[in-house]
């Protein structure tokens, strides 16, 4: 790729095994010949002497700019006063929208086979609204915020996605017999942007059903769409369904056309500069990435390449019952480029 | 068993298929020979004409006076200002606790096998508080409420359920690094009461994590207590793990020693009255009234009858995959007594 044609992107490396999985990223990334030039900024918990700071100006600013970027792991800064960084990043780039592609990895066996579901989480609001009182002692409240702006962007994301992802179906996951006015917002939504794609099925489903569901047959579901909360427990259960987080990519959509993709596994200190972490969750987030700019012939060969090492079961992390180091797995995917 | 050693247990048998599935419930426990009388009352949405009424104040006291009582699937009545059947008995009977089994049955096979799990689902408050506001138009809020009170009440329960049917652990599913306040005290009343059973194991899961660990490996947990609406989601869940609700008993526990044992499956108007119904989730809850009745043997004869059936095949109902009538799977599991 010629110097002029390269496509600037933020990179998060993040804490513990962030480091080493990042560097599996740029390797692959170089080997493919992907014409992305990284940004790299330091966003995590290991505290920089020089800023004192676990989330600068600059490092918001660069996604801001390139409207694309990827992050590691990060881990929580202990001690009050301090949000999540990865609740921060999401509050403060309006991350709107947490798409997560979860598909079996031919050849590593699971419960389940076929699964091919995405899920998008409304990421801004509801049940995380951070507000939260005693009204009495001993009784405590957490509010719910459902807004007809942010659920309506978030149904428009879906079904834009289904439409431009080849997929047929959006389910909205709901609890709309009980919260009638937060999760009856939602459906109100959403039910408004399915009129606008007719193309599109659209149906509703009660999320303790979904759950039964999607332990029973995931083949029932294609796209499902919801509230910030359920997407946060449904995301993680279809993760389980394949093998887990270290599998699963993740992006996020925020306002402006930004895309931040993610791991959304843990920082795994206990492993971390031992060379032997699995950098598949963020390579494939790395792909939801490149397929956000269109890059689809760069990201189908990525892609390939991670599922044919993984399918060949030759070289693999511990997480996936191998013992391969990270550097090992990597070179066999690049192998595979 | 002679009328003066009679017990006095209420029946529901409910709306759709409820009658049908109670009738064979009766069946067995006459041919099983258990000594309890059942004072039988109409509630549904199948309005008595003569009362005009979905749930009548007898309804109510005879379960108050009983103490232990059965109910089958009830619809929710059409039309504004009625609140579903279901929470209406929770609230007017103070059941606090609802409590799941829900375990793999021998012969029939799903991904899973020897799930054995016990939900414990807080069953007043939460998400069900039912307070919930239009802010500005366009932003609607719920609020979800957690008190010491009915927090340490189902955590209690949960402890001392463990103890009394030789359970190890005790798993608290929460979301507190994001509802701080409310999932905070519930999980502040957890801890309170592990103190005091230190022979109990206790761990504390967050929400998403565990519906993950689940879906992978469910004999990761034993004894699981939560707020509301996680109980909803993660009961479900679970059935859905062994084959799904019209196979899962449940058990309400309210103030005051009540017991309220319940199918929690639809009424599924669709076969009602086509004898098609399967009674299997109305009699496995049955034998859970037995159980808290410390009719172990019963309980023990009962459950068996049910396991060996569908174990055996012959008789099955078509949920089930087979073709038998629910007069046919009830005369085999006499025939097991
Ligand atoms: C770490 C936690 C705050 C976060 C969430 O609840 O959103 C995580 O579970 C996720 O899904 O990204
Ligand atoms: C029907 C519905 C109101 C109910 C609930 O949400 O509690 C049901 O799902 C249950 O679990 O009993």
């Amino acid at each position: 790729a010629s110097e002029s044609n390269l496509i600037r992107a933020t990179l998060f490396p993040g804490d513990g095994i962030g480091p080493e999985i990042a560097e599996s990223v740029k390797e692959i990334f170089r080997v493919a010949d992907v014409p992305i030039e990284w940004e790299e900024h330091f966003v995590g918990t290991d505290i920089d002497p020089r800023t004192q700071s676990f989330l600068t100006w600059e490092s918001l600013e660069s996604v801001r700019q390139n409207k694309v970027g990827l992050k590691g792991p990060m881990a929580t800064p202990i001690g009050k006063g301090h949000r999540s960084l990865n609740l921060t990043l999401r509050k403060e780039l309006n991350l709107y929208a947490n798409v997560r592609p979860c598909y079996s990895l031919p050849g590593y066996k699971t419960k389940y086979d076929n699964v091919d579901l995405i899920t998008i989480r409304e990421n801004t609001e509801g049940e995380y609204s951070g507000l939260e009182h005693q009204v009495v002692r001993g009784v405590v409240e957490s509010l719910k915020i459902i807004t007809r702006q942010a659920s309506l962007r978030v149904a428009e994301y879906a079904f834009y996605y289904a439409k431009t992802h080849g997929r047929e179906r959006v389910s909205a996951i709901h609890k709309a017999n009980i919260m009638q006015k937060t999760d009856g917002l939602f459906l109100k939504c959403c039910r408004e942007v399915a009129e606008k794609y007719p193309e599109i099925k659209y149906e509703e489903v009660v999320i303790d059903n979904c759950c039964m569901m999607l332990v029973k047959n995931p083949a029932l579901f294609d796209v499902l769409v919801m509230p910030n909360l359920y997407g946060d427990i449904i995301s993680d259960l279809c993760a389980g369904l394949i093998g887990g987080l270290g599998l699963t990519p993740s992006c996020n959509i925020g306002e402006g056309g930004i895309a931040l993709a993610e791991a959304v596994h843990g920082s795994a200190p206990d492993i971390a500069g031992k060379n032997l972490a699995n950098p598949t969750a963020l390579l494939l987030s790395a792909v939801t990435m490149l397929r956000h700019l269109d890059l689809h012939d760069k990201a189908d060969r990525i892609q390939d390449a991670v599922l044919k090492t993984i399918a060949e079961g030759k070289y693999r992390t511990g997480d996936l019952g191998g013992n391969s180091t990270t550097t090992d797995f990597t070179k066999a995917i690049c192998d595979h480029l």
